[in-house]
């Protein structure tokens, strides 16, 4: 069975065919950097994540391209109004690459805590005004956008009568000219679902570079154009994000491409759904987000208790990417209670001795799940047949089935190469190992203080030296045994 | 005593007076990412840290400048020949900015391993092309640049003539005259010590942009110049950077910035010194380089064993930041041990049982250590007085002196203000702990196996019932005891 891949915009799945095979482009629009990522974050990154791991497996040369918003996009996600990362810096009194330079890193120490593979470049909007300028220039030459006042919008309607504006979103033109609102300052638009492609800086913004038409600085959605087709090029792959980025992103995206070149530029769109709390969708403008930190560290009134990066992970992939997932904390609570189980499988996997011959048959499981992701990369389902299988390795343990010494290293290897290496999951016990340290060597020298009293000296002396051997040192002092790292 | 400063610009120690007190401005030359880091860019990046955190602890607010070189540095760091990224991504079939991200996640990872903050902006090259055109706009139009076939040079005789070219590095016109060697393609300038402020890049050159002069991309000084002025102002504190880039590099930063505005940018010009292999510099172009993660590894052919981040940065502080420092084994295993000692201080300081009163007035070191290091950061002497400090400790630890209760809090404080805090080391003894588990346990199952053979189930129990607390569960098998996690 071939991969195939949900494409929004056909709306349907279709199997997956790269451009230039072996080589996959893929573009996933990154975070815009104001604020520490929320499970709204982790979702895009995790799905993205899986896709490049598991188009990777499957032998391709991926190149993943994931940005970070630097400038441009504005708070409202509209075309007036202050810069959210501007309006961020002016609130703290830093420079707007303080902001960015502080968000970015908590951003990718966030995705390196939930095992989120680096992409394969990391460009910035403000890294690149130099090509958002070009291709708004070629926009203009094509007579697809006009100037008003030193800034430049995009025609809609004048696209609109060539190519298709809304063939992604569904959305019509007529549609979108009843529905939407006459903001203030919108008047240099020739309609109100134009949109901007470079903008005039009016006194206040703190960003701002020069250009043929003004000091000013490139429209939110000319970043994801420019840098897309400077690194995959004209046209590429697979083009990604969240469902709430389809409109007016995306469908932007597509016309500039269209208006700049003659041609779309992406073959598959992939969109992941949202992550809603009570219904709604969770995300910082409605204000009921809950960044990953505090999933971390339980520190949030709607958390009962702190969730690990994996177990996060794991909630996330536990759904189809299509699917919305609702947060609550009894959900997280079982998806922790199910990665364990799995943890517990891999383990008990390496105590198990081998039988003489195989009484169940394990090898259809890689099939299985090799199947389950070529149909659009359906997690949920490879994590059931994991489940399965955990049964089964259950049973060997009972003494109820048997595996042979293949059989057993081949299970080794599958969970090894799902679990860890395409689900992208790690064990996390070992994190609070010093504090079982503590604890153990509680335990250690009450039993040889026992000894001691009980006069078993050599037992006493034995613990000494089985530490002694690991560099452990112990003291006797007046107030009881002491210990220490030598 | 005020805080002096060792200004390379007029080779002695200044008082240091910001420009804007209490904000302070601070650039460092960052690295050109094309390999891995090693010792030669652990030194900066340690030395600058330690600048930084002080500057903090003396309550000023420091806006930490270190930018990512990303294009125009090329081979040989000449005006001609190929770019250092362009190169490494031509040989491993890349796309430049590929060969960017790798090296620079490596670059971060490294320097959070050595516990080095990040600086507060981080601004990369080929990020501020437009900034850079505009600055050698100004140095053409204040004459002291010329055109020749799409590149700009910078026109050294003209601008000596006016201001000095050499103050930095004390070389004068003359030598440069009779010592630069005329190199292939280099027809283009007027004296073969000019230098470029942009380049028209030759149809195999991967990078470049367009300008009023050619399609091209930046001399390798540019950028700094730009991008310090961008985020630091003009005119700013401290420039910061290893000894081999004092010249041309930084010569040629004061060229530029004279020649664009007129005036200096930068008041004090700070230079670490070097580090050796057998005498001579340790560096890529000599290719007697030993990466950082090599030494975390211990996997290099002059390398006897791995050594620490920890202990590569001890290593490093325990030299003053304008000496040598001389790589081998001997000197990292002593500063592994020296710094171990310091740690162990620490954790006997929280053992050690106040006294009613003091016999030794450890109140003095606080103040020796910032004698230290406002004495132009002299960490070696900070150092010096821990370890003076560790033998009080040590003699309290043997009843031969006291400390109250007051100066135990005291001396506890000052190890973390200066150990932890100042000189940003940390105790790295955690790393090993799950082998130390597997250990602990290990000596655990025995005693419990021998409490069972004596027939003392009591004290078996009371085992399994300590470490059921901390979720481990022991299994009774037929081969003996196991355990795991719940």
């Amino acid at each position: 069975m071939p991969l195939t891949i949900y494409n929004t915009l056909n709306r349907k799945k279709e199997i997956f065919e790269p451009l230039k095979a072996p080589h996959v482009g893929m573009y996933v629009c990154g975070p815009t950097v104001y604020g520490d990522a929320h499970l709204g974050h982790a979702r895009p990154a995790i799905t993205f994540d899986i896709v490049f791991r598991f188009l990777m497996h499957l032998g391709y040369k991926v190149r993943y391209v994931r940005n970070i918003t630097d400038v441009g996009h504005l708070v409202n996600d509209a075309d007036e109004g202050e810069d959210k990362i501007g309006k961020k810096a002016r609130l703290e009194q830093l420079e707007p690459m303080e902001v960015v330079k502080y968000y970015t890193d908590r951003y990718h120490a966030n995705m390196d805590q939930l095992n989120v593979l680096h992409p394969s470049i990391e460009p910035t909007a403000s890294g690149h005004i130099i090509e958002q300028i070009e291709m708004v220039g070629k926009i203009i030459e094509n007579g697809f956008a006009y100037q008003a006042e030193g800034s430049v919008y995009f025609d809609v309607e004048k696209y609109n009568k060539i190519h298709r504006y809304g063939k992604l979103s569904g959305r019509k033109i007529e549609e979108l000219r009843e529905n939407t609102r006459e903001l203030a300052g919108q008047e240099q638009k020739r309609n109100s679902f134009d949109f901007a492609l470079w903008k005039k800086a009016d006194p206040a913004h703190l960003m701002h570079w020069p250009s043929p038409w003004s000091e000013g600085f490139p429209g939110w959605h000319m970043e994801c154009s420019a840098m897309g087709a400077k690194y995959l090029g004209e046209t590429f792959d697979i083009h990604g994000g969240g469902m709430d980025l389809l409109f007016p992103h995306h469908e932007s995206e597509i016309a500039q491409a269209n208006a700049a070149n003659g041609h779309d530029a992406v073959k598959y769109w992939m969109h992941n759904n949202m992550i809603t709390v009570d219904g709604q969708k969770m995300g910082k403008s409605l204000n009921n987000f809950i960044t990953l930190n505090e999933f971390f560290s339980g520190k949030h009134e709607k958390l009962k208790r702190a969730y690990s990066p994996m177990t996060i992970r794991f909630f996330i992939l536990q759904a189809h990417y299509r699917s919305t997932v609702d947060f609550s904390n009894d959900a997280l609570q079982a998806a922790e209670k199910g990665m364990k189980k799995l943890f517990e499988t891999v383990k008990l996997i390496g105590r198990l001795q081998a039988g003489g011959g195989s009484s169940i048959d394990v090898r259809p499981f890689e099939e299985l799940c090799i199947q389950a992701m070529e149909d659009d990369f359906n997690t949920p389902i490879v994590i059931a047949h994991l489940f399965e299988l955990s049964k089964i390795i259950n049973q060997i343990n009972d003494g109820k089935a048997t595996l042979s010494a293949d059989d057993l290293e081949f299970v080794k290897n599958l969970y090894q190469t799902w679990l860890n290496d395409l689900l992208g999951l790690r064990d996390e016990k070992d994190e609070d190992d010093s504090q079982v340290i503590e604890s153990l060597m509680e335990t250690i020298l009450a039993l040889r203080k026992e000894a001691k009293l009980n006069k078993d000296y050599a037992t006493a002396d034995r613990i000494r030296d089985a530490l002694s051997k690991i560099n452990i040192e112990i003291k006797d002092t007046r107030d009881g045994a002491e210990w220490v790292f030598k």
